[in-house]
């Protein structure tokens, strides 16, 4: 029975992260992305990784009024005294269908992928696409990373995501497999469904050779700094009760008093 | 009836946070930095706030096996599948006594310092603290930012915290504040608790002129980092449930099945 | 150092809580309140204790698309394998200012009324309304329990909730309290803010004589319950990407896309 | 596009609930249970569903300091002003392993027994059984519902949920197959697997003719009534730092001071 962690340990003196003094050894030494990598893998970056890593952060931020923002919003409608509440509230959406799906994507396409390498012929690639797109129908799972309700044409994120990655390096056979699956869909189903933002960054993340739950996790660190804007900004100039009202207005039976409150 | 954000919006061909393209002017431009500030102020940082922001998300990562790293583990347990609900489930105890106190303490320094500025004599900064010493101890509330139950002579992240303030010049009237009440304390009631980290770091947001809701905003991100990385050693190596026999043997009348399971 | 519980404990053979075997003495014996106050209390309920106990539970369980409905849903949106994380984002809003009222207001008319009897003077407790009045108005702090945004001439379900209260001998003198601090907020300000549903149920808490958290738990349980009928709802038919649009299309710079998904 | 719901409404005179006054009608009227049953499901239980769902909830509720528990302390050491917030982490957990195996166990019995019915001959129940058994092996996933940890030789609340499940009609096809799961596994794998409370209760839901999100939901809200009484013990004889000083004592790296706080 052992209830330790190889994370780090404390004594009076000293706070001791994966072996180095946290005040004298990090503080003013270390920006938060080589934060994140000595935590997770106990070593610094390369300049690569932390672009990309950067990168993804910046991904998962946040833009407009998204359901996690709302969620987040909402909660700290009843509960201002409580911000990590209103920022949890706005994580818990980060399931199979957004945000998260980013963990599933990197799974998928790494089991997906384990007989390619880098150098795969396109027709190996096409081939291996083909075989998901088989087994995801025979056993109706929906393949995700695909589609976008609003970007329906494409997602804009895509290709700038490919660019940065090919850049530094991390366009590989994930990638390649990634974009091969709406080609395939396209090619023997008919149906338009091209790479979305969780698609691209899944692709990232499994050619980093990162896994999926640190995947998962840096969509969840990044989109806490967007929940923190959504929050500042219901604080000062709040949407909540409006939009609690535009909600009932949906209803005719709902009716609110002439005179407000 | 107005439910609309500043943050962003979509169209079917580009994002836009606050007036840039997600993509194009972002994506490989901005880290992570540059993106909380550009979320949350609607400008890029200066250097020095930079190098400060970076250090608060390092100082907010985690150390060991904290009740927020222990939480997040035991949520894990039951959910493996739910990432998101354990880093949520490790935030949520980030209020007024761990991690959130960064906030009530930043705003408390504001609210007293109001009269003072960073050139108020050394006696004005002694009396401000003694008339916030005075005003706790009357409404009975305890002050934050004192003491830790660790480090019980002194927290060995606060004076290189100061250091690398002074460094950035963010060494002004609420670090002078927060550092005077300790002495205040020790003089007039022979109390010795010293500043410690939450204390230091609500200084150093104050000082550099931020609100308290970004304050623990930012403490929240940097700790979900931490958390992501004892979701990853807790997947590999568990210790939940180890954690939960070491709790059970605490109590005899708990007998566990000589065979294990 | 203890860490143990006198709430249960457990061997091979038997659960016991807090004295009585869980499944010989309690599968089939209690129901669910006898259940909520063994646990809490050590004690079964008497009959009209139940009775006010069920009646909570009623009023706290939900009535259309409140903020708690809404964040439930659009967390479900988002993770529909975590109906757990959807319960929890939707009870995350009961804080200071919805449902999680009912503690601080119950908490607020206690220490209010101890010098109160339920015999008190109709005049002992106006002078009480009025001094409490005073003291949260040079405080600057709201006083919570009052007026409603909807329920604008007075909150149909506070006459009910009084009568039931009455008939069950729990009308005593914070009920008497709280329905004095609109009569004087009116006599003295001019204000017409009358008693809500969370300043009633705050009442009967006290009243009942249990403490605050116990009530706001009660909130929380009955709540949960309401919440669980809007996911179910949202699974089968779900309103969550209709709200996401209905959003957007408050701020014409968001453009859809004329096809849809 | 339709943002409405069919559970509530509201009007400045009135709250209504799936078309019953929630005051004049459900006030006095409706015990917990009844509210559960008309907000789910739009009609009241049978007297033997409310027997059957107050035995689930007084299952669900909890016994000891189990891992729910133990995060819902440590959520409550940091945030005690929130207590919806250590609620919601003691939740978070109730997932694919723990408390919300129900739903999934649920859904697992249905789908396996769709072609049996409650009077099957043994024959053919142990056949689905097997059919089962080999499925998840072949997919190489665990089957939930069996087993428990310290219950090593037969969980003691399996025979009581059993006996009063036939004791009001619903021990049909799902509770039959529940059984010869063990009976299966042990015949051709050799190995005793007894069935858990988890899975008797997904047993119940299913023979119940309830769907899996009701099944977790009732799990969530009972669990919510035992956290209330963990956090109330916790506010109380506080066990979360000692549970703190216990862990950080199973690393000897970690070094406390002597003196204490």
């Amino acid at each position: 029975m052992a209830v330790t962690t190889e994370i780090g340990y404390t004594t009076p003196d000293a706070i001791t992260v994966r072996g180095k003094n946290l005040s004298s050894e990090m503080f003013g030494h270390f920006d938060f992305i080589d934060m994140v990598y000595w935590l997770n893998f106990a070593r610094l970056p390369e300049p690569r990784e932390k672009a990309m890593a950067n990168l993804i952060l910046v991904a998962a931020a946040d833009h407009g009024l998204t359901p996690s923002a709302l969620s987040a919003r909402l909660t700290f409608l009843g509960a201002p005294e409580s911000v990590q509440g209103a920022v949890a509230a706005g994580l818990l959406g980060a399931g199979s269908r957004f945000l998260g799906t980013v963990q599933n994507v990197a799974e998928m396409y790494k089991l997906a992928a384990q007989d390619l390498d880098d150098q795969s012929s396109e027709a190996a690639v096409l081939e291996c696409a083909g075989k998901l797109v088989q087994a995801y129908r025979e056993s109706r799972r929906p393949i995700s990373g695909l589609g976008h309700n609003i970007h329906v044409h494409g997602d804009p994120r895509v290709p700038v995501l490919r660019d940065i990655s090919e850049q530094h390096g991390y366009f590989g056979k994930h990638w390649r497999l990634a974009l091969a699956i709406p080609v395939v869909l396209e090619q023997t189903h008919g149906k338009r469904l091209p790479l979305n933002g969780a698609g691209a960054l899944g692709a990232i993340i499994a050619d980093m050779g990162l896994d999926g739950i640190f995947g998962r996790g840096l969509m969840l660190v990044g989109r806490a700094a967007g929940l923190v804007a959504h929050i500042r900004e219901e604080a000062q100039t709040p949407i909540g009760p409006d939009l609690w009202d535009l909600v009932l207005d949906q209803d005719p039976r709902n009716v609110r008093a002439s005179s407000g409150y």
